[in-house]
């Protein structure tokens, strides 16, 4: 079985977990609020825009065959962000003055950590797990969403036929990584994919229920 | 104003509400259920653990007359976590197979991305926040903590005399390192050191409610 | 003054030193042996290929408006990797089994700690001194090179007008950094500078006397 | 076999060129000038104050099992750097402004890319391959120098028995990592220990030579 394939297959509880979430559960049979959907723009459009610092250190740590793919990954973040700037402007979402969500924010610091403190193979699973969590999320909201939808574009960016080749492309450099690497740097992956999965729930989680930053809704107790 | 008063005074509202969290006052009360107190040790331990290797970057980072204090604050934290191991095998505290929450997490990610990416007086910043509100934490549990309680270590540990001496140098060499900083430098300097003050809020918070990751206690929504 | 200027008028000894090095002024006269300009091509490439990982660092440092001219910078290196094989090839000159010499590695190690130990306009400085170097070496040799030359290329890649604007943006924005910095880190920006022009005096040596490790041309002593 | 003695099989040349050099040879038989043993003195000065930070990231790559020793080994740095103050001090050596050779400052931007760019294993490699460097340096030294000459604690630190043990130590590590790692790791490992070779050859002869910036004595060509 190939590294990538026993990743999911271990994972398949949480994966599960992931793909069953109500927020794309919602968005598929288009009954999100435009509240929710607005908060999930917000908070991934930072999200978005941090991934670009986290391809630098993964292009500085990557061997010269993956350079070119990973710098054209980077610019493929920037049309992401003006995908945002886009469907905000037709749907009438606000996107000024973000700020981060706590989950949002403490993703970000993961991705962050990991690519300063891995090996290239390291890093490089919580890029593999992000997208590849993407793409198979945005199928779940393609299966049934009304093509009309003004959410349709969102499901075309990550569910479509370039990011599907793009996902193929990691998914088969993960296990050229996995083929190549020791057995503890090979539980560092596995170890890293679990806990990018576990951001991945807590992402949508924050969208659906907008949490933001813990025990800051506790009445004073004094 | 110096620096760090006028971050404490920015950010007055954040500040009490940690000093006031109902762990804290529990704690000092002596009505913290023990399984309450287990939890923030396992947690807590697990933080000590991971502020070993920023610690490192700092050092890194260092300019030469700050290498030696650093060191010497590596050293305080293996005594930490003797600490630690000494009291929970004294209150019959389980600390094997340890795993983090979601916020500890979150927490100790933020902390290497902090330091890893930013300046020296950024990564700085982090440190100092940490320590400066262990120390007023640990105050507020002093004020009214039988002495003969068993979790009266900690409190000597981070309330007593040494650490306090620790800890104003820290703010001194916050104040020196603003100083010389540009504006640029010196806002994202405060611009970390509330988002320290919002996880440590989170890490309480955790502590309490013994929150784990998000979105793993919904039912299957099929 | 601006920042840049006075970098330049404080290192103005070692500039010139840089842009009357014999190596230039041979190739100006279309007078460099093909075995010397070869030896320069050879540890060239390997200088632009390692500049593909340091720009990954500024990228992921760089504030957002930086980024996008960042990555298209590292689409340019590969352009530049490029012209090198394609002059090689031309010229017959021998490309395969690359190994450093000394000052090459020395230089690009230099890259690599800069860019992870500094603030982003630490980093910055070693990216605008390399290109602010290549272009006035490359202008010198435009001053006179025949233009049938078979190494014109490489003067019109660097002393060409779109490289001269990239130059001129790097520039002015090293003068915003430099505004926007304190007076430690402009100092240390001021050294960075300083040591990038000295080791690209030593690249320009190396490429004419092909020195390459030390100490190794010394006979066994016994 | 194990892997440091594949390493030292493999790099057997470069390491004899390494134990005959002159500078060694001359320092044993106390025939060393005292200009040249300053020139040492001044450099390595440095370069032990820059070995902290180096650790420094070691210490945040490190298992936790590596942690304690990594931190005392900072310890020891500190010492060292104090045994060049005292015999400084005692043997007339000036230590004031000092400034890295060419040689001093490549090799310690070579340690500090290695750390930040490497893996653990990777970056433990320099730490193994310098220590073992110094510690077989040195006994060549203690073969032949007078137990009463001024450079004798130099060999009692180096060629002593705690470096010895502390050496073995790292050698013991240094094959365990190399038995964890996949094989693309324990090629960049063993390409690293050649590079360290280089760069301590390179050493001795800038000691001995006092060379300093490559292109500096060359007369205006004009």
């Amino acid at each position: 079985m190939s590294f990538t394939d026993s990743l999911l297959e271990r994972n398949a509880a949480l994966w599960e977990r992931m793909l069953d979430h109500p927020f794309l559960l919602q968005t598929r049979d288009g009954v999100i609020s435009d509240k929710d959907f607005s908060t999930w723009m917000r908070q991934d459009y930072l999200f978005v825009e941090a991934a670009i610092p986290m391809m630098g250190i993964l292009i500085a740590k990557a061997p010269p065959a993956h350079r070119k793919v990973l710098t054209d990954a980077v610019g493929a973040l920037f049309d992401e962000l003006a995908l945002f700037q886009e469907r905000a402007a037709a749907a009438g979402v606000d996107m000024k003055n973000l700020t981060p969500s706590f989950t949002c924010h403490a993703y970000i610091q993961y991705l962050m950590a990991a690519v300063y403190q891995g090996s290239y193979a390291e890093g490089f699973t919580v890029l593999y797990a992000g997208e590849k969590a993407y793409h198979e999320s945005w199928k779940v909201v393609q299966a049934g969403l009304d093509p009309a939808s003004k959410w349709t574009p969102f499901v075309q960016n990550w569910a479509g036929d370039a990011f599907a080749g793009y996902v193929a492309f990691l998914e088969q450099e993960m296990n050229v990584l996995a083929e190549a690497a020791g057995p503890d740097e090979r539980n560092r992956m596995a170890e890293l994919f679990e806990y990018s999965v576990r951001y991945e729930i807590a992402f949508w989680e924050m969208a659906l229920t907008a949490t933001t930053w813990p025990g800051m809704d506790r009445n004073d107790p004094r």
